[in-house]
């Protein structure tokens, strides 16, 4: 017996990525897919490898032939489509920033835009190895973490949890993004010509929108607000995410077994062994993070996570959480990993 | 003393690159660039190693002050800049396709619109390399080859021009080119992601309107109209095209004594010895043409042509064109070659 | 019950492929992996995404525990591994040039070397969609196609089959690799430095060593030797083949028809609808071929075909061979695809 | 009247740029260019844009006839060159690792071979915006920094200078370079399939061995050894370093204020307007270096650095030296730059 979805926004990278994994998912049916622009095509006029799925428009959306609603969609666009789902019945595994801030305000703040369902709020924001999987289990509505907030809590938290950081340091995450990340509406900065050969720092410090997030999460593990520096970069290739953590902590060898103690056993999450660096090799078209350990000096660790920001940044990562939220095994449809239409 | 010229569309791929190359010239003065868009800004604050040129609007244009305007605006919005210059006795190099179809109906017919000016054509086509260059001093007016034509019809014509072509045999130009060729215009078929790891042919066969012009220049040189098929294809790279002409010949030693006779001694054009192919790395970021001959039975010849489309293809070739209007050097502020603004 | 199998020459980008196919296919187990270089270590340690197999040299391969030996081995050195595996029984994949040729003084004119097991030949030369496939089950030994061979042949064979081409025309096939096709042991030109924003023709006209495969089934479709014009080129990718066919013809509607006869219903061959176009983005990490057909004038026909070359090109192509000779499903563990170690 | 020189090591990446640059310079003569594979060939055989040099091997280079020698050879090989070019009266410009460490003890332990040369050292390191330029008029020899050295040093001496930096805090360079850097000599790691796609760090932390030079510089600088810590990451371009430094500070405004009065006026190091950020774009195949500086708390600033590796980074920073060892004005044959051969 499946579980029937709906796919809000096919058409974008995470959408696509997340059609061609639910594609693949045996306990899964994809009921319909909507995008605004190219309702009344075939997914497959748009990507050569998508699948023959006809587009309908948001408004078209039959909620009550679905289970689950995947809202792949920018925010503020989101949330009133999570509420509709919601009022109906239907559970929502939103992959937007709608859902991901507990605080309104702090949404308004980051967003530049008052929060469209503050109503909603607060929602489980679930990253599935550094959460309590159990409580996930029949909860309505799932806020799927960003990329980079991925990419850089899975390197902090386990230090943050153990009260590892050393204080009043700064707790620096340099990332580096592959262009997808950027999504596909056609800008001048992600044409190729522009990113080819190219390379750069952009609103560095503490700028970036993911601070939000990151942040919310830090103070959740017990750590000031405010001591994050977080600095992104856009690499030239398609897709995956290095995040560079360095961290001041108290303890080496409690910071590395902090980390064994969280990921040893996750089929999702690696950790590397001694010497081996995490590399995007590691982790593209896979559903997988990748963390290598960098002992410096006696209270330096660098930490490098690889992650595959449409994936484990975004699309598996909500196939995880749509696993756990129905009872399924977490890796259902992930493992081996069959995706590959983006 | 200087030549004063204006720049009409300063801020697309092929306009940076002329304003590279005239800011270097030393028998120039770039009195001011235009941008539609863009009027009110630096030219810098769009490309980061442009001069600091601020842009104004077309029509603000001073054309009273300059001797010479170079045009690298869109098709059919080229024609009545160029009018409007004209009329003012000032000179024209145009890189749009507007002037390059003598015959109006021609143009309609491939651009699907009607000619905007038609009491301009014709106009002088050079590629100075295949022209009469003594006619061009003191021309009004020239019309700038296409990127694909340029190095098609450097493939082609000193085979057309000697009668050496087998009659009844298709004449097929395989060309590929990198992605600055489709413009700065963001559309998703030109987004790093949809261009990184890909690469394709498009409107192949006798559907691209380079074949328009094409055609004109090898109907010129004694050759039937309809004989052309073109491929072209997208590469995964900023510049350059590869032209792989496929020519069936009446005489192989008459053919490379063709090429020979026609280039030697050219400064910006290279015929490779024997046994050496053309690659983008000879022409990328340089105003060459490099040419390699590779005769394979009695009868075949493949002729490889290698251009960076925004040099040779355009702006470069505009500068030699200028420079013969002007009865200047024809290589003056192309060789060494110092642009590099784009 | 599983089929046991052997891998020789694991560590190259063909061998790493195949493993990674092998490794998902429900009815193969692999005993061991070979390389001479890195013998001793486990894969993982070449290619971070690989199993963890442990690597022999060939010299300690047990034939006697396999049932099927794959050979992803340079050619001289293939072919006595395969006379050694056929002298114990045990079947055989080459995906290596060796019994590609039935003539071992082809081989010698086109590999400069005389043929190491001239005995062996001739061998079935295997596309599964354009051979008698029932002739393959209990086959002891087929030869895998190579890359280019791979895309000209289902581009020319089903216009060749039916006696489309025009008498004394070229057949050209203008083809584009990805710089894996190059294969991983370091050299100069496929240097990340070298590729990076270059591209160019190589070994162009009837000078490539696949053109003796090519030829070779042209000929045994009826077809004049001498007639290929074969230009190879290397793209700035890492992987994938366009090649695109010019074909004077006879009867295009036939030819139209010829094709759809000839791939209607085959799982891994898709003909694109008229007015699409093949492209790298169609195929690359999937084992499928995908053809489109432009028909230009009455008589020219251009044939786009794109494969990966590493999959049906190679690896994917010799999983659909080993499936037809040991009588399992020819897509078993190829569809939905779950490669992705290389 | 021509200063005449002598390129040893001609063939790599960085001899490569130099011969480009030296061609053009209008004060040089290129007397004869060294490789030790290669002797005997044209530097055009190996490099298509290289000019027509006849390459011997450095046994043969006639030191009699030249004023300079640059050298671009590998760490030990370099020195005993220096060593003879220096007994003749020849003046030399080192671009290896061998004349940058003052302390032989030192360049043993990181390049873990004994120091070839001793008696030569010390020699002066020099990045000439950082740098007593009148001391270098004469100088027999100097050592051109390192290029990840000079990308950090640039972002790092300003502050040590001033005295700025709050103690005992780490002092993070992340830095991320071009596939350049590691060289010409084909390595699997550095082939295209194995970089195309892919992102990662190496040698993090204190394992790097630049460290070594800009940790001698930071102490003569006035900082304490051991505090850097240096992150290389390998970017899938040919070119270009930026480097992210991490700082924290003690007076936001005094850092401001002692970059720009390290650089103001500088023609090859620019400060970019704040709220701009340094980008690979600005850098590329030109001499230039690129600073943005973004203040994010009171105490951390991060000071990007944006430098072509092969230029700056090597072989213009190597000419900018050479000017000044001979009293030439600086910047000349680098402005505007001609470079282009690699």
């Amino acid at each position: 017996m499946s579980i029937n979805v709906g796919v809000f926004g096919a058409t974008g990278y995470t959408g696509l990525e997340l059609i061609g994994i639910l594609e693949n998912h045996p306990g899964v049916e994809i009921l319909f897919a909507t995008s605004e622009s190219s309702a009344g095509k075939s997914l497959r006029e748009l990507s050569p490898r998508a699948p023959d799925l006809f587009l309908i428009s948001s408004a078209e959306a039959p909620f009550d032939q679905i289970d689950c609603a995947f809202l792949c969609l920018p925010h503020t666009r989101s949330a009133p489509i999570a509420a509709k789902a919601l009022e109906q019945g239907v559970k929502v595994i939103d992959l937007s920033a709608d859902l991901r801030i507990d605080d309104p305000a702090v949404y308004e703040q980051w967003y530049k835009v008052a929060h469209p369902n503050p109503e909603l709020l607060p929602v489980p924001y679930v990253i599935p190895e550094l959460s309590e999987r159990e409580n996930l289990k029949n909860a309505p509505c799932i806020a799927n973490p960003g990329c980079y907030a991925t990419a850089a809590l899975l390197g902090i938290l386990p230090l943050a949890i153990e009260g590892l950081f050393l204080p009043d340091t700064p707790i620096i995450v340099d990332a580096k993004s592959g262009v997808s990340g950027a999504g596909k509406t056609p800008k001048v900065h992600t044409l190729f010509c522009e990113v080819h050969g190219n390379f750069y720092p952009y609103a560095i410090g503490r700028a970036h929108r993911h601070i939000s997030e990151i942040e919310q999460e830090m103070v959740r593990a017990g750590l000031e607000a405010g001591r994050l520096i977080f600095s992104p970069h856009l690499l030239p290739t398609d897709r995956g995410i290095i995040a560079t953590v360095y961290a001041q902590i108290s303890d080496m060898e409690a910071a590395l077994e902090a980390f064994d103690g969280q990921f040893a056993g996750e089929p999702l999450v690696h950790l590397l062994p001694e010497g081996e660096l995490a590399s995007l090799a590691h982790v593209t078209r896979t559903p997988l993070a990748v963390i290598s350990l960098t002992p410096v000096t006696g209270s330096l660790l660098i930490v490098s996570v690889a992650i595959d920001n449409l994936l484990k940044g975004a699309s598996s990562q909500a196939v995880q959480n749509f696993n756990l939220m129905f009872g399924l095994d977490e890796t259902l449809g992930l493992l081996p990993f069959q995706g590959g239409v983006a």
